[in-house]
């Protein structure tokens, strides 16, 4: 567990809350369930989009989510991240006006589980990505995820939340929980701006499933191995194959799936 | 099986593709792995919503989103449906004008896994809705679950999707998929609105989480009983005491948690 730099937050009383029911046999107990509140983010003046979340980090998703759909590119862009507790809503300034502001009703168009983000220009930048390859072992690939599935987390806790991880060779960094699994990318990527931290040394492994949106976003924060422990997407293997992403879906216990970028994979297990 | 009206559409030369890729021990293999491809729904000559799906069922989808979004109310309101194969475009006319058409912007806010639906306005429509209770048997949601988990599904065949259940106390009925489990939800929604079925004496089963999304359409539905595999959030408990919404979830095998209506449950199970 010490390779953490930010791990899994599980301040239950602040993430979640306590609630009675029954169980199968008409036992009362109590259960801990994720708290869902909405958090809205401002760029400049003009309000870009409103999302659920659990609400640790709502500087980092904001930031995370700006970059992810690039209307930030560079941290330089970002004057301020400021957060209204009271409002749940996040104002990010820039030191230019962007476009974004003016036409944030052509650009943001979202719905439901499989999509959230912005599609159209963000095609055509995907198209202009190529990762370069990294090889992985074998062996790392269960070692990382051996290790993520024993971290305690909120999602051993309460159930119902999506988990995304930020890991080098080594083990995990920084495992972000969320009741969207795209916040919890969404933050891991804000947390990236805020430090600094390249993608192309990285891996990231989510609890969610490889569809085109969360393609999208691992190539968008240059990162090339992208796990999972669920299943893919025809248009998610589409645009891995396109930009480069090495992709291991079904990955349980020593088993998986690796449906783009197998040649960068080492068997070394035997 | 037989108590199918619409069995889980397992076509799967037009909802899914044939990857080929390597399994953990570098066996070359060929994985089934699910479509989605956006969906844009128009309102009269506004455009509403994009919505990334598996592609079956483009109509009761539309119909069934803008329904869920109280956009629609009755049936009658509903001049015609068309669905436009080549563009992925549904649009949805109305007998009247509507007050989305004008402004949309503000009625549709969406993202992420955990919203992907309107706020706002609906929140004071939920305020208003009071489920009739109905008791159900314990041993009835664990032979429904029992059924709808040995049914031949696209879940069976490629993971990476979500299913929506509709039930009555004999057995499942409509049983519908899709990359976002909204959209599952939905188009049960936009079924019933089409068949005149009513929900009252039904019950939901989902794959997905207990979000207060989930719990919203539910309600919006009028079906008084949600289930689930999965966990709940506190948002989706509060809202569903609210409404009178008997609410199960982690129904797994002979266990389970009921954190709303917990009264309505008979256990009749020794």
């Amino acid at each position: 567990m010490s390779s953490y730099i930010v791990p899994p937050n599980i301040d239950l009383k602040n993430l979640s809350s306590e609630v009675k029911g029954i169980n199968q046999i008409g036992e009362e107990v109590t259960a801990n369930v994720t708290l869902e509140k909405p958090l809205t983010v401002f760029l400049n003046s003009a309000e870009i989009v409103t999302s659920m979340t659990i609400g640790d980090y709502p500087e980092l998703l904001a930031l995370g989510f700006l970059f992810n759909q690039r209307i930030i590119k560079e941290k330089t862009e970002v004057k301020s991240v400021d957060f209204d507790q009271e409002l749940n809503v996040v104002v990010v300034r820039t030191v230019d006006e962007t476009p974004y502001e003016i036409n944030s009703k052509k650009k943001i168009r979202t719905s439901g589980c499989a999509l959230g983000t912005v599609f159209g220009n963000l095609m055509d930048e995907i198209d202009e990505i190529k990762l370069s390859p990294r090889e992985i072992k074998v062996s790392i690939l269960y070692d990382l995820a051996r290790k993520i599935n024993t971290t305690p987390s909120l999602y051993l806790e309460t159930g119902a939340i999506h988990g995304t991880v930020l890991c080098d060779y080594s083990g995990p960094l920084v495992y972000m929980e969320d009741v969207g699994r795209h916040n919890a990318v969404d933050k891991i990527s804000g947390w990236m701006l805020n430090n600094d931290v390249v993608g192309e040394d990285k891996i990231l492994y989510t609890t969610g499933r490889l569809t085109s949106e969360m393609v999208i976003k691992a190539a968008i924060m240059g990162i090339p191995i992208l796990l999972s422990r669920s299943g893919f997407t025809a248009w998610g293997v589409e645009i891995a194959k396109s930009v480069g992403l090495t992709m291991v879906g079904r990955l349980r216990g020593e088993r998986f799936l690796c449906l783009t970028g197998s040649k960068n994979l080492i068997f070394d297990e035997k």
